[in-house]
């Protein structure tokens, strides 16, 4: 298969730097697009990746799931876009087609397995997949995106993880007007809770550990902020919560959440974190609540939360650096200091000169 | 307020066998029933409460909350029984009947807490309330249910309990044809779990330790049956179950059900391990799946579940005792030696001569 070679920054292992390297990118199939990226979210998941913590990771590994850019080619058969049209690419590229959750919208959850936009067989190269910190980026259409054209676009970058992550479990779980919702840490994901779960009509109410968040989470939309840690604020919600959305990756005690849910309400996890989380069945059982995860959205569901974001100019609060900051964000992103998203502008590795450290064949 | 005294089973302590003792029962106000028992089933909550494993038990404590019998008299304003009525109790006699889960047939949820079938304050002596191991109870027409009459009447009692405490769950979410529900554990709630998710039409896979208990998850209906210590024969349902209801109180690994679940399918527990369950965040997350829990059901539900039971010939499998080897039974029941609930025919406290141990003022 035909291919060219684009600039792309990325890792040789778990222990190394990122820096610049060269990847091949397919040519547009019939059903392909092809996108320049202008900017590209920095998704926790990327850390993760690059630094192998999930133990999957092929290298070399170019990370990066929340993209914009520009479409620059359409294969013969592409209807959806056209050159010149602003573009999407979220967490996955292509999934079976065929099992039953593809048939529901739900890639996400494909029988098969999706195909992540990074780290997944390449079916079309016969390497594995690279993601949007590069210059380009070739995908079906089907899994391409449409981006309201009202949007600040670097900020709209981040909405194609934290913001599909956050609104797919709110959508699922009916948040609406006359609800209240808790959204527990203020981070990447939890401040796109906040403003969807608003835009939603609900009452929002922020748990946080810091108070140095307490404002933040005001401004951000909040109608009340509670600090975690005092357990008479926390108990002012004990039982009034239709749902909580829990975004936190560390340790922590779930059956403190989930004791603020009403009969009925659901907890969903979005953040993962890494050790079993020890849930009381009295957590449970007496008020018949339920404790959930949600992984991303579907294709159709992530257009409709661009829509979303587009009727209710929603995007994400972004801090942009260039793509030569990349190792230096993931060090702060693991000290929480971003507000609340690291965005690259992908001028900054196309108008450098490229210093290839790896040759794909 | 008027009352009369009758005949009783009950224990004074934590660390005492039961015993005869007496209790009064108020005489009907205009809505109350009152009930002659003829059949009470015995539950593992009755243990739990007798022996004071949850901290909570006043005593003299009188257990029974699957209680059936006979209308002997009615207060002036009930219109649902008349003398000679066949009518059932369940686990709770009262409400506050004004906060949003009364409102909404949820009394097993009221806000204010209700008013157990036993252990529970009693407005209206001043005491607390009594349970199904006596001779007659009194309730208000709104708590007491009716009972088909083309059902075995002792083997009827253990709907009232756990009947309704697998029914609730299996209706709520929806189980019914053209799904694989899995049951965990063949015990009391088991084995009724497995009876109605057959005649909601469901398949129903049993998951089991034991080797001795799967030609008779069989005979019950199972359509297949799991020795859950055989990972072989557990990977063969991982991601193929619509729902789970786990019946087990002993502590066991919830994330090998839960690998058992499809995406967006629930477990749901109804048995109560006394230690919190460690939920690993990869069991919830990558599959939409949902840990809940679920505590007996409403009144109204609760005769829709007699209603069901009617309709399909359900009931209980149960051994008969007499009053008088209930300590036994105990024993028993701590051993899981019984198919599948004891239920004690309560003309054997009538017909022995009272031996007073307890006199309520």
């Amino acid at each position: 298969m035909k291919a060219k070679e684009v600039k792309a920054f990325g890792t040789e292992a778990a222990d190394a730097a990122l820096e610049q390297l060269n990847i091949q990118r397919r040519n547009p199939t019939p059903h392909d697009v092809e996108i320049e990226i202008l900017y590209c979210g920095v998704c926790h998941s990327d850390l993760h990746t690059a630094r192998n913590e999930w133990h999957s990771t092929v290298y070399p590994c170019v990370p990066g799931h929340e993209i914009v850019g520009r479409v620059t080619r359409v294969g013969s058969h592409v209807t959806k876009f056209k050159e010149g049209d602003l573009a999407a690419v979220g967490c996955m590229v292509d999934s079976c087609h065929e099992c039953d959750y593809c048939n529901e919208g739900l890639e996400q959850y494909c029988a098969e397995g999706n195909t992540g936009t990074y780290n997944s067989p390449d079916t079309h190269l016969g390497t594995h997949t690279f993601g949007g910190y590069s210059e380009s980026i070739v995908v079906n259409e089907g899994f391409v995106l449409r981006v309201p054209d009202n949007l600040d676009l670097a900020a709209t970058a981040p909405l194609l993880c934290a913001g599909i992550t956050t609104y797919s479990p709110l959508k699922k779980w009916n948040v609406g007007p006359g609800q209240k919702v808790g959204v527990v840490g203020l981070g990447g994901l939890g401040h796109m809770a906040v403003k969807i779960a608003k835009a939603m009509g609900a009452d929002v109410i922020v748990f946080t550990t810091s108070p140095s968040k307490v404002e933040d989470a005001k401004r951000l939309g909040a109608d009340d902020v509670v600090l975690s840690k005092d357990a008479d604020q926390m108990a002012r919600y004990a039982g009034k919560l239709h749902f909580v959305l829990d975004a936190v990756s560390a340790q922590h005690d779930i059956n403190a959440y989930l004791n603020l849910l009403r009969v009925d309400g659901s907890l969903v996890l979005v953040g993962a974190p890494e050790q079993p989380l020890p849930v009381a069945a009295f957590s449970l059982i007496p008020f018949r609540r339920s404790f959930a995860g949600s992984m991303i959205g579907g294709i159709a569901e992530t257009q409709e939360m661009l829509d979303f974001c587009g009727k209710h100019n929603i995007v994400s609060d972004i801090e942009m650096i260039d793509m030569q900051q990349i190792n230096e964000a993931y060090e702060r992103l693991l000290k929480g200091d971003v507000k609340y998203r690291f965005v690259i502008d992908m001028a900054s590795l196309k108008n450098k000169d490229a210093r290839p450290s790896h040759q794909e064949s």
